[in-house]
């Protein structure tokens, strides 16, 4: 089969010709009809210093991902060939400590797909069935690869009250994009979104954002101190961008909450009296998806139209045109992009 | 001034002109610019047996209201003359263990507004300053006299969680209609209306129920079973209905939440086994509205327009026509009934 | 091998001798070193109309027990030979909405070891291998087999706070007296035991009630009003009595929390306005153990001497004397009997 | 009367005699009989950057105290003359939005007691009568003094659940030592105690840490995670020591709860991915005390006696000693001290 793999400990990307993955008892090989790209296969592809110290070439890359099911190993129970499935992509082992007490998303012994173990930027991947999520028919895959995001999104909006609430977002990737629909799908009464990057912040307005901010010209804390007199109620930081989580707490008012996906490049430096005690602020650090009640929440808005992912899908290339949707993720113009394999 | 009393221990009212309340040093007087009647009232004006073991005529009923300050006691100091307000109806000591623990809505030494003190179904109110809710000049006092239920509503809809999340509502008075309006603004995903009456279940769908159940017809826990599979994740209760205490029971999926505000007439006979035991069902008593933060998101979800109240209010009588008032509420053909003193 | 049967669909029980089970590829073999007595043994022993309702003769049964690993079948991976364990009695599917949800206490095709399937009154048992809990060996499996028992507790004790709040108990059980001596190991600052046995109430003192109240010669609500002023914090009901059930509610104060345990024998009759509504209380219901933090919590009050079981097993019989021991339990002199296969 | 004042911007403290403070109309007069010494009178002693930005000399300082009510204000109604009462040093304005949703601790007008205004270093200090907190006679005055610090160990260690979890608290000055009482006492199963002071650890140690771990010998996250394997369920930061808060994070187990109480003299620096997001860690920052559950517990924890404050009451002086007192703290080698007006 076709796969865009990590060949070699460098930047870049190569597509080459390899076996179709063979099954172990509990895994379903799944035909992938579309993936999108990730900030993660960003820093793999451009091999920065966590892709350096974390993955292992050669090896395919790509998490994201929706297809069909077309063979099942020898003790699967749970899924069926011909159906449809998106990927989570934590492979826990559901018997450790963290597993036991429902914190399977933080297991002891996580792997994550197209990290630690071979990924989805191919025609087919086989999976764990218990990581086989089940989507209804109705969602195109194309659509279909975008939840695992979506689900992101999800546990970072939901780990606080988010209903009647003024929030911010920092950070218009797709999971900010996602966040900005949950928040308002939920009845977030302002919400301010905040990005350096114009195309993104449009996106942002027609998403439901009520004040986009262009953190490149306008100094956001100030900005969103100015519209709300006392601060936010929760702050969403999604950007991995010190400057942002800065501003993020410095607009928040006492006593909110703040949800921390974003992924920093390196130690930042907080003034922890002012921004948590003080505050009484209360944060909590988010890790992709709670398994697997993020994911009902994820069929759930959708089912009800409360989320739309095809608006934050901008671009779909076949899987052989890597090079250009890399670029272009690079250049920050564009929402979620999928690839064709 | 005018004011409709309870003046014998009987059904009915009467109208009186009566002296302008005086002001202790933390009060502030009120001119009553609109007023609504809660079924609170039509307990009282019907005079039943909760109406007789709790008020003592003569007095003043009606306790949604919403005014002009138009007087302020010595000590006042939150509260300016031309404010406009609405009232907090349960008035606490804010000295006692309920309130010093935040629980001021179910204080020790609760007194209610027109049940226990003369109420606002008069041309004046006296009110303490604590109670007076500064409302935004731009709502008009006929839309903001409603804000009361609506913070039930609030109270009830947001005592767990809700977006994402199915729901059944069971009494569709304007408390139940301002859940529903509330529960669509929070993303709930399927909020199923259930009441006896098609007026009421008519405005259920244009507030954006998602089915509506008549339940003198149709066997509302089966038609929630049938559509949901295994019960909704929420039910909220304000019917004060036992049949339908059952059938939200029946309805709910095992682990869900339950909140009610509905007041019963009699002791109920319960499952308590298969409606809370087994099925590890959460159940969660309301009253009044959390003092004040309910009044914050009242606040709120009118502000950012996801609810709004116009919507509720059917009709509109002089507080000289009560009788047809009180006797169109009786038919249960109507939202919201607001009088003009 | 032996093994406590109902044979028949009536009243009593009967030792056979029987062949030892054969394992499925994910179960293992228990020797049951030593199982216990709970109320639903009983209910099982004496035939009533839940037994009637619920049990297929012929069965073994019995669920709590400790013993040792034998076997293990073909695909089992988490336990060795040799480990000591005792068994989660509630059988999941791990594959359905709540299992999926981290509710698999409650998973929509439970099976209950002893009730559903064969149970723990015989030489050996059968369960999945996601059922044995691992024992530290230093605790003997006399011991370990109440630990199940004790789980419950835990899980109704921790579903509201209890640190430096008052509690009253319902009900002194076995699982009642653990929840005293959890209650005591949290910091409650006062615990209300209520039951109308003498030797029960005497147990409870010494496990670290602060007071005992003999329900058949006083009224506990009462009394319990007297001690507090307001009422207590929190309720936890473990006798499934309806007389218990009601002062409960009533010696609760406003905003407190209840768990209730207890299995009622038919629907109760209740004041939902002043036990629920106009108090604002929390109703919990609690079902088996939360799987699986419920058993490290388990093992750590244990571990930490905070709770030492050995205090409630108040008799010991070898299996064959089953007929004295149930009689026993009948009389309700007893703490936790074990029986000894 | 005597007070000991900041009289001048630079370090030390003089004894000065001045008139006794006149009361506001809701103000009571209160007989100091004890005080006690915060870090926070430390640090306006020594004069460090913090207390040269936000204290102006001339003024008295000191905040905890305990005493006896000898004089009213016109409108003082909640509290009696003759009265034992500690002082809530948090004076909030009650009319702000945190006032009005419960969260008074961090009032936005929020002035501090000895620190915005004139405090309990003197024979007399005058409060506003919301802040007295009643004491119960039998307490003596040098030991109700430590109840305020009492108060934010309580706010601290009830921020997240404590029962039957592993927790490790950094810093062992006197709201530590307060912190590993109630661990104790709320069933905490390991209480693992760092400090740098062999004094502290030794209090420690008798107050019930299960272990005890010098910072200035060990590497405390080490010697945590061995111990434990995967880190503490629970970690309380008490220091303001940024070593400490590292240590403490990297010895957290993810999905752990994080408390910070300690203030620390300059922005830290962070792995926010590994501490937090990665984590997924929960984070409070922990301000004063709840207003007023926390003052509740308070009394609670010592009716009951898990709590003795008279264990970290380790020297007593004049206040015409002051001198030697600050002198005495700066050396760590004591727990809470009292001095006598």
């Amino acid at each position: 089969m076709k796969a865009l793999m990590k060949t070699e400990a460098k930047p870049g990307a190569e597509l080459r010709e390899v076996p179709i993955p063979k099954l172990a008892p509990r895994e379903v090989l799944v035909k992938v009809k579309a993936c999108s790209i990730c900030g993660t296969d960003q820093h793999i592809y451009g091999w920065d210093k966590w892709a350096q110290s974390r993955v292992k070439a050669p090896m395919i890359f790509g998490h994201e991902f929706a297809g069909e099911v077309v063979e099942r190993g020898s003790l699967v129970s749970k899924v069926e060939i011909g159906d449809h499935v998106s990927g989570e992509t934590h492979i826990a082992d559901y018997n450790c400590f963290q597993c036991r007490i429902a914190n399977a998303h933080i297991c002891e012994n996580l792997k994550i797909l197209g990290v630690d173990t071979n990924g989805s930027y191919a025609e087919y991947i086989a999976i764990p069935e218990n990581n086989a999520i089940h989507n209804d028919k109705s969602i195109p895959h194309e659509v279909a690869t975008a939840q695992e995001p979506l689900g992101n999104a999800v546990h970072t909006v939901f780990a606080q009250d988010i209903s009647g609430r003024r929030v911010s977002i920092f950070g218009c990737g797709p999971i900010g994009l996602c966040s900005i629909m949950l928040c308002k799908a939920a009845g977030a009464t302002e919400i301010y979104a905040v990005d350096a990057n114009e195309y993104r912040l449009n996106m942002a307005r027609k998403l439901g954002a009520t004040l986009t901010i262009n953190a490149s010209s306008e100094d956001p804390a100030k900005r969103i101190l100015k519209e709300t007199g006392k601060g936010v109620d929760v702050f969403l930081e999604m950007s991995g961008h010190e400057p942002a989580l800065k501003a993020g707490f410095e607009s928040l008012r006492g006593g909110g909450d703040v949800a921390i996906l974003g992924v920093f490049p390196k130690e930042v430096t907080m003034d922890i009296n002012n921004y948590i005690v003080f505050k009484s602020a209360t944060v909590r650090g988010i890790n992709g998806r709670k398994l697997f009640s993020t994911w009902y929440k994820v069929a759930a808005f959708q089912k009800s139209g409360a989320v739309d992912l095809r608006k934050i899908i901008t671009h779909k290339f076949k899987l052989e045109e890597y090079g250009k949707a890399f670029e272009l993720l690079k250049s920050g113009n564009c929402g979620k992009i999928v690839m064709i394999p």
